[in-house]
């Protein structure tokens, strides 16, 4: 037996929103610790991991480890139909194909269940081993998805070059090249504005803008990301959640196969 | 000689956008006591019936008994190009074969007449005898839109089942079920809020959601809806305008081939 | 060497929206006095003409005077990428085949460089003489924008009449047809809500609705256009840039080939 009750049910419904069209279907895996799934995208390259930690939950009950196979965009069309204010809760039987979605509203006058079928899927979860990175990167999320969609509209793939100064977004395309300077800066009003570097050493490497446009699809859960990077280990990208957990996009860089002409120039 | 003079001239533009995906083509029939409308939609399945009381009109001339085809399309055009503040007059001479539109702004600075076209248009106009209903629920207009527009995510068609305790709406599709149960509530802050059951007897019916989020169309017209449901009689789905008359919509229920697949659970 | 910075970026990005679905590929013109433009619309109908005198710029440095072909497209593009508020300059070294805009934020955290390759481009400048105009109207941009997209959605072209109590716009399409006054009106809360009608002698003139609703794209850079018209002569509509210049667009009046069909009833 599976009953889990989120209040902030609005998190559940972004969380969706950000994983959604990476990928198609995966396993939610239930322990006495917390709701998380692991998947790859649909072409196996980008690495998802998502963590709500059980002390998030109003109410927690994980009887025994349960995987959870879905289709996250019927999951997705589901969650859509509660409030944002909405409690969301989920349940399912032992041995039951279904599981079921229970939203309700603040004024607990509006009361929907939704049940789903489960799904099998293979999948084998991979160790993520910890690593250290080269180079930390936070800023605010709103200034990382702009930075990423502006340079998707110029070219492919994203240099991301960090000094001790600041780090550094280029691309090119063929109507010519950007390069988008953040300069380190910690005197900001709010704590979440600031762009803070922790650095070992400096790095460049080269990303898919496809994928980090996707990654930005999280954006509304956090105000600020986390990006780590080493020179031959994927980026993560990281955005927290509330007290609870995170999303973490993992993403191996490219290799340049023409160094003269994308080489960064910081 | 036909004028009639409405000072809120954006009720007529909502009207309109009310009316004119469902309905085609139709006859407005003026009289002393209003400006009415009844058309089948274009697949003969449901009606809707449209009344503005003379009274409602700052100006109201009718010197004979008008019937008016007009394409609802055309005339929805016309009225989008009305402002939102602005006083509309709809105009008419004896025997003409157009109508005018005339639109009014607030500071009478700009005047605008729109002249169209009439259209015969073949008609029999329906008695709609008063029904005794089971169950008339009347909810807040935005939630009833909501709920079918949810629904329709996930199935076609919606049983509406009522009970003392609340109204029930259901659906099923291929990727799982849905229910959304909303209480009675009568004690709310603002009394267009309330979800308020009248009941002579449980019912429990089943419609097409592809005409219920046709009907919702009408939701800027009025804060609540009202809903009136018997077995075997066609649904009433009613929204007031205010103190000028209303919009109703009437849709027959589908009969259930496969009672244990659909059977609603109130 | 040519290093224009402008404070006030915003105004560039809407320049760059103005013209860049009417104007593909097009000369920039820089000299001591100003950075302008000139061209056709692809079609060879509509004539654009932009100044951005020198005066408006923060720092203005042009050594001798340089055109710069750009395609609109990919400029704006790039422009796109700069905030609403950031600081925009252009620069170019004499002798290069590239342009480089850079964008940086208020704070100075962000700083972008967008270089884009420069193109060949044939053009001539015509000499547009000083002319007089029958008729000069000035009002609110927003209203002028309104009453095209408007009227656009009735018939293809539009009849302007101009009188001395006010400028009349008429079409006709399938449907019906369609008359806007607007009156002489100076006794306004808002000196840019006025409507001014400057008349030596009435006018009226037939347009493409097309080309006046892509003039109206400029409505962003001005709360007031100013429409001048004579028998005979392209129309000119004028959108100031605060402080700084204008954009002009021309557009010959259509010639009638049935006047008693579309003969204008001021």
């Amino acid at each position: 037996m599976l009953e889990l009750r989120l209040v902030q049910g609005s998190l559940l419904k972004k969380v969706l929103e950000a994983i959604k069209d990476l990928v198609t279907d995966a396993n939610f895996d239930c322990s006495a610790t917390g709701f998380s799934l692991q998947a790859m995208d649909s072409s196996h390259v980008a690495l998802v991991a998502l963590l709500l930690r059980s002390e998030g939950f109003e109410h927690y009950r994980c009887d025994r480890n349960l995987s959870m196979g879905m289709n996250l965009n019927n999951m997705a069309k589901m969650l859509k139909c509660a409030g944002n204010d909405d409690i969301i809760t989920i349940k399912a039987d032992d041995g039951s194909d279904t599981v079921t979605f229970m939203f309700e509203s603040p004024t607990q006058d509006k009361i929907s269940d939704f049940e789903m079928k489960l799904m099998d899927i293979d999948s084998e979860h991979l160790g993520i081993p910890e690593a250290e990175y080269h180079a930390i990167v936070r800023m605010p999320s709103a200034e990382f998805a702009r930075i990423c969609k502006d340079l998707a509209s110029i070219g492919d793939t994203v240099v991301i070059s960090v000094t001790k100064e600041g780090v550094k977004f280029s691309t090119r395309g063929d109507i010519g090249t950007a390069n988008i300077v953040l300069r380190q800066n910690t005197t900001v009003d709010k704590p979440e504005e600031a762009t803070i570097i922790e650095m070992n050493e400096p790095v460049s490497l080269t990303f898919a803008l496809r994928y980090m446009n996707s990654f930005t699809k999280a954006t509304p859960l956090s105000n600020t990301v986390t990006i780590s990077l080493s020179s031959e280990l994927p980026v993560v990208v990281e955005y927290k959640i509330a007290e609870m957990g995170y999303i973490r996009f993992y993403l191996a860089p490219k290799i340049e196969e023409d160094e003269d002409e994308t080489k960064p120039q910081v």
